[in-house]
Order: C-alpha cells, then sequence, then structure tokens
C-alpha cells in the first residue's frame, strides 16, 4: 500500500504519528520560507507542509510540483497554526519528510475546482479529468448508495436479483432498437432490451414471485437532452399482487430511500387519478411541490364579448400568489414564453388583484369590474396575486401550455426548492392513447397492461375510455417510475393486441413466446420500473441525468472520449455479412 | 393480496388459523374420500385437503385441477395425521373451505420434478417452466445472494460500483467484438465491452480509487461448453496498492463469500507461482482438492533402452494412491483416454505397487525390478499405488496430458468432491505467450498488465522470459478470476505495446484515449475481475455455468426460448444504411 492514510481521515487526535498520504496535487504556494501544498484524495485534502529552514533540498523539490502530480509524502502529523475550518482535516498539516513523485502530469485542459473553467465538450472529452471534480465525483458516490440501499431494501423483501439477457430479439411496440449482428446466424440480428418487460415476465411465469433487477436499458431515438442511449432501470415485479399492493411496496422503497440517504421522513404519498392530473395540472406528472392549480373558467370568462374566450373549447387560468407586482416587462416577457412555438400559445391574458381588491387585467375593455370580480372568486385570488389566462380550441392542448406557464410561473416564484420534495401517485392511466401518426390507438403503458376490471366490457364499445391499472410514481415533476398489473390471461392478451391492431399471426410472431408461456398456469402479477439514473439525479438537484453518469454520450449518441462509435475493419465487416452504405 | 401466508411458512404453531395461500399444483391424488393437492410456490410446498364427506362439491373441483394450474385456497391449518418428515410443511395440511382457480394450464411438456423427463433443448425452448424446478430457481437464489454478499463485503471496504457505457468503441486485442450499427452516426459502429478493463483504468486516473461493478460482457467467439456470448464479471480496481494488498482484499472477500453462503471457514489461500503449477500440475489452474503432483522421472527412466522415453524430452508421471487395483481393461481405458485426439498422447506407461512392494510395469521387458525400485521411490508410491508415466517430446505438451490424466484419476477416485473446496492463488505469470498463429507475442493478460519491477530490463534482451505482476484466483481447478497491477506510466505502457507489434499509430488510434489519460496524473493502480457466473456455478456445485443463468445461450448463441437472434425489418436495415449478404 502507498499510504497509511486517506487524505480525508487525519485530526488533531492524529498529532504526532508518522503518516505517509498519496493524492494528487490540487495547488501549491510559497509563503515566506514555507511551501505548502495541498494533496487531494477521494476522500479529502491536506496540507502539506516543506520548510525551507529544515530541508531545503525538499522545500526545493516542493516548489516544482505541478497541478494533478500524483505524489507520495511521509511526515509527521502537527497541529496547524492557522486553521481552515472548511474541510475536515483543517486543523492539522504534515511536516513532511519524505517526497515521492509517483507520477507527473501535464497541464490539464481545464481547472479540476467546483467551478471549472472548461466548457462542456472539453470536460466530456476529458471526462477521466472531469470526473476528479468532488461536485462530479459526489453525484456517483450517491448513485453507488442510491444503487446500494435499493438493493438492501428489495432483499429484505424477498426480491431476487434475477439477470436478464443483453443480446435479445427486436420487439415492434415502443421506441427504436439497437441490433447487433449475428456472426454464427448470418443475416439476422438480436437487439438490446429497451426493458426486460417480457422476461420480467416470464420470470413471474416461472414462480419467481418477487423480481428485481438494476439493468441496463436501450433505446434508439433521437436525443433530447435529459435522453442517453443506454440508461438504468430499477426493474421490478412481484405475483398475487394487486395495485394497492404494488403501490404500499415501492412507496415504502421510496420512503426508505429518502430516510438513508437524505435523512427525509417523507409522509404517505397522495393518490391523484390521471384525470385530475390532467384537469388540475395538464400533465400526468404534475410538480405538487406547490399549489397554482388550473381553474376551468368557460363559465366566468365567457359571453362577454372577448372573441378569444367566447370562441374557445377551453379557457383555463391559474393564480401566482404574490405576483401582481410583476411589471409589464415582465408580463409582455411570459407572453412571449408561452408564445413560443415549443409551447405554442396564441397569447395570455392576465389580471392582477390590486391592494384594494380591485382587479385590473389585459381584457378590462371586455370586462366590467364586476365579471372580473366574479374571476378573482373563482380563482380564490387575493390582494397582491396575479391571475394568468390561457384560451384555445383545443383543451388538451391549453392544458399543456397552461402547465409550462404554470411550472415556469413556480421556477420564478421560487416555488420549485430542489431540497423541498413532493411526492404522489398517478393511477387510472387510460389504456389507450391515439396516434395522429399511426392513425390507431395506441399502448398508453405499454400492451401488456391489464385494463381495470370494471371497464373490460369497455373494449368491444369504446376502448379509448378504458382506464389501466396503471400508476407512476412522481416527485416534484418528474416521473421517477411507473408500472401496471399485467395480463395474465392469454385471451385477453390477444384481444389487446388485436385492438392495437396486431393480426393474430404478428401478435404470434412477435409475443407468441408470451402467450404460449400464458397458457401454462401464469399467476397474476404485476411490476413496474424506475429511472434510476433520473430518481439519482433527483435526490443529487441536478438538472441533467448525464450529471450522474460517469460516462455519458452527448446529443449525437457519441462518446467523445473513447470515439465511440467508429469505424470498424472491413474484416469484421465481412464476418458478419453486412455492408455499410455510407463510408464513414 | 392474493394470499396471507406462503407454501413454505405453515407450521404447527399455525394450526387452527384461517389462511389463503396461492401457487401452482405440483401433484394431487385421491386416497379415498379426500383429495389432497400438493401446492407449490417459490417458498415450498404445502398440502391441502379436501374431504369429500365436508365438501362434495369443493371436493370435486379440486379433483379436476390439472397440474401446474394457479389457484388460491382458503381453508384452516390442521395437524396432519401422516406427517411427511421431507418438507417444513409436513407437520400440517389446510382443510380448504374455499379454492379458485386463477388461471388453468396446458399440460406442460415436461414434468416439473427434480429430475425431469425433458431433454435439454425442450427445457430450454420452455425455459420459463424449467425455471419452476426447484433445482434450478435454487442456483438463481444462490447467484442473488453471492452478489449481494459480494456487494456488501465492497461497499464495507469503501468501493464504490460505478457503471461504464455497454455502448462503447472497438478494441483490437483480446476476442472478437460484437458491434452496433449506429443510426446516428452512418457507417461507424459501437462495440459490446469484452470488460470495462480501459474504462476502470480510467476511473483510477479519475482518483476513484476503489472501485467495482458486477456488469455483462460480451465475445463474440464461437461457444464452447462452458462459454455464453454474454456473461457477468465483478469487475474491481484499486488505486495505491501493490500486489499483496489486492491479493489480501480479495481473499478477503472471497472468504466473506465462504463464510456467508457456505457457512465454510477457509484457510489462508496458499500461493503458488505459474511455473510450479505447470511443472507440478500441467495447468496454470491446477486443482489441488488433490495431490498427485508430477514427478519429473527423466533421471530415473532413461537409458534402459525403452526408445520412447530414451528419445523423449519430458517423462512425468503420477501416482494414483491405492489404485493398484486397476484392471487391465481399466488401464487399457486409461491409454484410449489419453490417446483421444483432444489429449493427444502417444501413449501410456504404468507400474502397480503390489502387496510385497515388487513393481510391476508395462514396461517389464525394458526394466529391472532394480529400475522399478528406483521408480517408486522417485514417486514415493506405496503398496496398492499404481504409476501413471506419460512421455514426448515437447514438455509443456505432455504436461498438459498428464494434467488431463492427473485430473480423470482424481475425478475416478473420487478425490474431487464438489462439497470440498481448495483455493490457491496462481502469481508470477509470464508477460507474454508466443502465438503460432499470429506469429508474435502475444500479451498472457491484456496489454495493460505490468512487468515485475525487477524483470523490466529483460523487456529488451528477452521479452518471453518477464514475469508479470499478474494472479488468478483458482479454487477447484477453476480459474474464478484474475489480474493484474497495471502500467500507469505511459512510457512504459507504449514500450509493452510496441513488443505486441502495436505501430505508435496504431497504439495511439486504439488506445490514445488512455494513454493520453496518462499524462494527467494516473496512480499506481491494479485490480482483478471475477466470472461471476464460474464462481456461483462452483458454490452450486454445478458442472455448466449454463444452469446459473436464467436464460442462457445455446452454443449456437441462440435463444430458443425468445427466438433470438431473429431477422429485422428492411426498414430498420434501411435507418440503419446497411444491408445484409445473406437472406436468413
Amino acid at each position: 500500500m502507498y499510504r497509511t492514510h486517506t487524505c480525508g481521515e487525519l485530526r488533531l487526535s492524529n498529532v504526532g504519528t508518522e503518516v505517509t498520504l498519496a493524492g494528487w496535487v490540487q495547488r501549491s504556494r510559497k509563503m515566506g520560507s514555507i511551501v505548502f501544498v495541498d494533496l487531494r484524495d477521494r476522500y479529502g485534502i491536506t496540507q502539506l507542509a516543506f520548510n525551507d529552514g529544515i530541508n531545503a533540498e525538499l522545500c526545493e523539490q516542493a516548489s516544482h510540483l505541478g497541478r494533478e502530480f500524483v505524489v507520495q509524502a511521509t511526515g509527521t502529523v502537527s497541529e496547524r497554526e492557522s486553521k481552515n475550518k472548511n474541510i475536515a482535516t483543517g486543523d492539522i498539516e504534515i511536516i513532511v519528510s519524505k517526497l515521492t513523485v509517483l507520477n507527473a502530469s501535464d497541464t490539464p485542459p481545464f481547472t479540476i475546482e467546483e467551478n471549472s473553467d472548461g466548457g462542456d465538450d472539453l470536460r466530456m472529452k476529458y471526462r477521466y479529468l472531469d470526473l476528479r471534480r468532488e461536485c462530479v465525483r459526489r453525484n456517483l458516490e450517491l448513485r453507488h448508495k442510491f444503487a446500494f440501499e435499493v438493493r438492501r431494501y428489495l432483499d429484505e423483501h424477498g426480491f431476487l436479483e434475477v439477470e436478464t439477457p443483453v443480446l435479445v430479439n427486436s420487439t415492434p411496440e415502443g421506441a427504436r432498437d439497437f441490433v447487433v449482428p449475428s456472426r454464427m446466424n448470418p443475416g439476422q440480428f438480436y437487439a438490446l432490451p429497451q426493458s426486460p418487460q417480457t422476461l420480467k415476465q416470464l420470470l413471474m411465469v416461472s414462480g419467481f414471485d418477487r423480481y428485481f433487477q438494476i439493468v441496463k436499458c436501450f433505446r434508439d431515438e433521437d436525443l433530447r437532452a435529459d435522453r442517453q442511449p443506454e440508461f438504468t432501470q430499477i426493474d421490478c415485479e412481484m405475483s398475487f399482487v394487486e395495485q394497492e399492493d404494488i403501490i404500499q411496496m415501492f412507496e415504502g422503497m421510496s420512503r426508505h430511500l429518502f430516510k438513508t440517504i437524505k435523512g427525509i421522513d417523507v409522509p404517505e404519498f397522495p393518490r391523484m387519478t390521471w384525470a385530475d392530473a390532467m384537469k388540475y395540472y395538464g400533465s400526468d406528472k404534475p410538480d405538487t411541490r406547490f399549489d397554482m392549480r388550473f381553474v376551468e373558467l368557460m363559465d366566468v370568462m365567457k359571453g362577454y364579448g372577448f372573441g378569444v374566450f367566447d370562441g374557445a373549447a377551453y379557457i383555463g387560468g391559474i393564480c401566482a400568489k404574490g405576483a401582481a407586482t410583476y411589471t409589464r416587462k415582465q408580463l409582455d416577457q411570459l407572453t412571449e414564453f408561452v408564445k413560443r412555438p415549443q409551447i405554442g400559445a396564441k397569447g395570455m391574458v392576465y389580471a392582477r388583484i390590486e391592494a384594494d381588491g380591485s382587479v385590473k387585467s389585459s381584457v378590462d375593455k371586455f370586462y366590467p369590474q364586476e365579471a372580473l370580480q366574479k374571476l378573482k372568486t373563482a380563482m380564490n385570488a387575493e390582494a397582491g396575486d396575479l391571475i394568468l389566462i390561457l384560451s384555445g380550441d383545443d383543451a388538451m392542448r391549453v392544458r399543456k401550455q397552461l402547465c409550462e406557464l404554470r411550472l415556469e410561473m413556480g421556477t420564478q416564484l421560487g416555488l420549485r426548492d430542489k431540497n423541498k420534495y413532493s411526492c404522489l401517485w398517478v393511477i387510472d392511466f387510460p389504456m389507450y392513447e391515439w396516434s395522429d401518426e399511426e392513425q390507431r390507438l395506441m399502448a398508453m403503458h405499454h400492451p401488456f397492461t391489464s385494463p381495470k376490471p370494471e371497464d373490460i366490457p369497455l373494449l368491444d364499445t369504446d376502448p379509448a375510455a378504458v382506464r389501466a391499472n396503471a400508476y407512476d410514481m412522481v416527485i416534484n415533476g418528474v416521473e421517477v417510475g411507473g408500472g401496471s398489473i399485467r395480463i395474465h390471461d392469454a385471451k385477453l392478451q390477444q384481444k389487446i393486441f388485436e385492438i392495437l391492431g396486431f393480426t393474430p399471426e404478428q401478435a404470434q410472431a412477435k409475443f407468441g413466446f408470451l402467450m404460449n408461456a400464458f397458457k401454462f398456469g401464469a399467476p397474476p402479477h404485476g411490476g413496474l420500473a424506475y429511472g434510476l439514473d433520473r430518481f439519482v439525479s433527483l435526490f443529487a438537484g441536478l438538472d441533467s441525468i448525464r450529471d450522474c453518469i460517469a460516462f455519458p454520450k452527448n446529443n449525437q449518441g457519441r462518446d467523445v472520449m473513447l470515439g465511440a462509435p467508429g469505424v470498424i475493419d472491413q474484416k469484421q465487416l465481412d464476418e458478419l455479412e453486412i455492408s455499410v452504405k455510407t463510408q464513414a
């Protein structure tokens, strides 16, 4: 071992001990006849002192240490004259008697500090240096602890972690698969799993009863800011359970995580139907850290000759407490915000509640004060509040616009504190949603989701109205996990495939192995899956999942550090019996 | 929840309680007026009793339950008249008052019993039924526990589990890569990692200090019986360590696993140099559950006019204690065994030690009794022992043949008890081995392995003689893990690449990111990786790793249950801008 202690553990109680440390030079400075070197490792920073008067040669050597040199230093722990209260080892320093440079370092391309001077691209190219920054490393330490506590909880509750294969078959539903040409079976391809959904259902058929897996999944999608082509799921499934059992088990897990990792006691999670979530928040993953619920204003605002509202299919408002102080400029900016193409509103109406209780709106010429007072009442607004109203001819679209506006107001008013957590279950999702692109009903969750028993008759008459035994866990407006009770009856499964537009042959070709399995005694079962990256990001207070992934890809799907993907040898292509159309 | 208890937990103390169980019908039988049904779940088997005299309708219903039906039964726990000592619930039965069939089952294609009547292919096709067999499920339960205890030990020792990417770049050394065409970067490919070797080294450069990961790795090799295209590694790396530190840490982990999982206290692992392992066992992974070491007999057996030995470059023998009773037929079979093409010996000489101490050999006409007595002494043989001798003109080849013979004798004499464990470290591996195929030196471990410091001068003069700081953990003749101290010096790394025949440009193109990283302060580091599948198989006493993998592939690399790999749509190929040469 190159060290007797780490750079994070020495204290006053160690004074007088001879120790050996090893680590990286964070910085060095000369003060009079003494050279101080901050030595860093994963565990902390310890100050090394070299006194010119005691050992001139050693001091000279120390003065030539560059940033990020790897050194080993032996010396005596000594109490510092001027203590540093900001670090755990700040009471002591090492009076060094022996110094060995284990490895020199070129000057790193950016500073290894909390606030680095390196841009995103540079830090990704040298990710191994970026990972030296404490703020980045901390996220990965949190991730380790998070995964460990997940496993501990599930193990204690009788779950078995079972590894399912990565080289599987291509599935037609869902996103695009990554595929892997098979050399031993020319012309054929494996697919990388988008999730182990069907395999975990087979494990339930096998009687595994309680399964989980922390597992890499893959989707070949065009990447948005917060998507990665490979991501990690906490995948879980249970047999002989109903929705309530799953909700209890996994609410318990989340509480265990909040308690052991964040030290927070989270109260029981409220439950909200999907219909209510859409009605009051315009989102199936409402951020409930703040209220500001939608109020429908069709009755209140129609009939005053304001054409925009009179012709609207939906009018909805939110009340921003205490925001009546917003200036005209701020309000114009909000209007611009909702009119951006990504949101797409045509305009925004606002109304301020003045100190005297009177209402001042952007549509005063259409609405008498009396009408505006009704609005105030409907919105439950008080003096000092600001009411913001959107409308349009597609209720769902307006709700989504209003959702964006609400979130923006929450952010502006400081209501979305990253250290505050608001958890809930969203339940009773619809089974299907209409796809304009595909011109058919699509499974909202996935095709194995069970309808609510009382809605099964609707499958024949009004499938779009059927609700599913499906649930999402939402924290701070982030869907951290979701799942459903599955269909365990082969006939019902076949019917669902039919509604989704599969011919029996297609269903058999693609899911035959699952439907066949269901013939041999499938138990009632259900489960859920969490996005680990997202869940950890939430705990770490990060804006992007990238920051809790050791080696993430950019949004061209590239690992710029490894230079992946890359060109492969013709020999490899020949062995695989494939050819590429584009020479990269 | 469909049950109040599992099928494994009810005891005499529960008698009188009303319970609900759910599970699979293992078997049913009618005895007089009573129908007995064995109900099975993951936790055990509980007997259900239906009495015709009490409830004729229910009894009639029960008599129609088929094998593997999924049922829910409510009833009262009752003491059995004839107890079954073979199962934990054997003292009680459930007098059923309510029975619900949750799912019927077709007759399964093979019996779900310890000894199934299903052949390998059939059981793989219906793997979800095969997994219902207790003997199969137990292996996966063991695997779960094993992985959990690995994580517990490493977490307690400050290791962080860091996930490294699955979509990486193709590497030139080692086995063939599986590749993944990139849609977003046409003509380019990701590779699936053969191991996270370079990434874990980068994590050391990042200062992660103690890393591990239980991770899927991939090799596109032609499959032998005990290989899978995807397999799982316990991958570990540490910084600021020497070989001894790694050996201590991971010997500790193995002892922890033996203790917590098998309840066995394993003594300190002996260490054997690679040279000794080859000399005494003809293998770098000797099975040391039994002795039977090789004795070199060049001095003893040469010069008696027996041409085979007189012309041999190596003559070696083993002494099989107590095997003098082997018949001529058994000895002939052993000769056939070593002459099989897979082993390739030309013949075998044997010598029995008779009760009176005289030696009777197959080459008596060349060797006087006096010479044979010298052989007996050299072999340290006693009355009742059998000496077996092989020879040839390539010492290494003969040793490997003798190794096979030794293992066969160990098996025949019952010396390879699966419940007995013999662990050791094999150390001081050579850096390189000559490849006849490639006509160059190849890295024996991998190109990042550090030479022993004292052997570094030999790199220039006699690279084949250089020993590495490399070590394997061997248990019962199985290499469960191996690793090395790595090179952390960019210049030395470059030199090793040169010896391996890479031009500087090739080395830069393929490993540039690692060599660049080494310029920025790489710490001394080393590690090792275990084959989880193999380690678990050993603990489970299995002959094949397949039996501890939930969904293994066959040796054409196919998952016959999923039907993977398979043909993909032309649309997918078009999006990837590749074409296949063979229509599957």
